[in-house]
């Protein structure tokens, strides 16, 4: 379930989503050490076909050359500075609970430059600990720390009757995108992006898919 | 990151994935005791626009009236029998590390008719504890449980280096649809439903808005 706000651009957010997915590819191509490859070759790794490929890459360019292809490395180093992945983005997370935790925990954000530097949580039993190398903090605490660390990304995975409340302090204190996991709309201000997942979506499309 | 086999159908996998979003809105509503609505509604409550709506929901039938709108416990009950949620359906979790047992706690699953009936892991200090209920299971018993419990659907949250060989075995047992969270391509036959998730994908897409 997403609903970021992408209706002012001229492709969809789906577009977004493939490049993170052409880019994890090509680098599993180049740990291969394949440095060129043609766009007829994406639908042998991904449920793309090349048409989508190009279309998809030509919003921002011209990568390819006719005839020759795509040089890997080039084409990854395009795409991540496309994403913005060529800069460090720091993420707060708010709700370290068991799905807060196994955030805190997925080693997938570091090698994208993404790094969860500050966790909070309203559990006086849980505020103190450290987890994953990091102080758990008080959400008295949360405005002040995002703040002065800057930090303009959070994930939100409080329970459902918080969240709301939850985001309005982290707008509040600066974060412009918020990937909330709590099973509620949040409210925000135009120029601040939410997109919220829910687990029950992702398998009812599965489920329509098996059904028919 | 999500890549559903649906390109044999005339509308795309978003739809469906709106839809889910339709009749959680449409409980939201009815639980305010809201009973007709008019699409043009739609985007008070959903970054969607009336036509999308409308869009959507006629790939399927009819459900508005004219000048009268839509019943919303019409509308509820057509979209789910739609997605398949009128049937009840078992799942089997495999892996039951931080975000396997994340999962295993998820409330919002069973209001949407879905049930986790079964747990592995190859962890021996796992096997045979109990989590939410339901007793872990070696990876040696997953086959024959499946195929028992005709089990249908699975959702993986191994080590991306087992991943492919437990959806394997999943497939082999029977289950026909795989929500995955390794961070590996998995491989299937094309009648089976493969869609991973990636935390870090849904970031890179927001990143990629506040970036700009």
């Amino acid at each position: 379930m997403r609903r970021s706000k992408t209706s002012r651009h001229p492709f969809s957010a789906e577009t977004i989503k493939r490049l993170s997915l052409y880019v994890r590819n090509l680098r599993q191509l180049q740990a291969k050490d394949t440095q060129v490859f043609s766009s007829s070759r994406i639908s042998q790794f991904l449920n793309i076909t090349p048409d989508q490929f190009r279309k998809d890459l030509s919003y921002f360019g011209e990568f390819g050359k006719r005839g020759v292809g795509y040089q890997v490395s080039t084409l990854i180093e395009a795409i991540e500075r496309i994403l913005g992945l060529d800069k460090a983005w720091k993420i707060a997370l708010v709700g370290v609970g068991r799905l807060g935790s196994a955030l805190l925990g997925f080693p997938g954000f570091s090698s994208f430059n993404m790094k969860i530097v500050a966790a909070f949580d309203s559990d006086k039993g849980k505020v103190g600990t450290v987890q994953d190398g990091l102080t758990v903090l008080p959400i008295a605490r949360m405005k002040e720390s995002i703040r002065e660390n800057k930090i303009t990304i959070a994930m939100v995975c409080t329970p459902p009757e918080v969240a709301q409340e939850v985001c309005d302090i982290l707008i509040d204190a600066g974060v412009k995108a918020i990937l909330n996991y709590a099973p509620v709309n949040i409210k925000a201000p135009r120029e601040v992006f939410i997109s919220t997942i829910d687990m029950a979506c992702e398998l009812e499309s599965l489920i329509y898919f098996i059904n028919r």
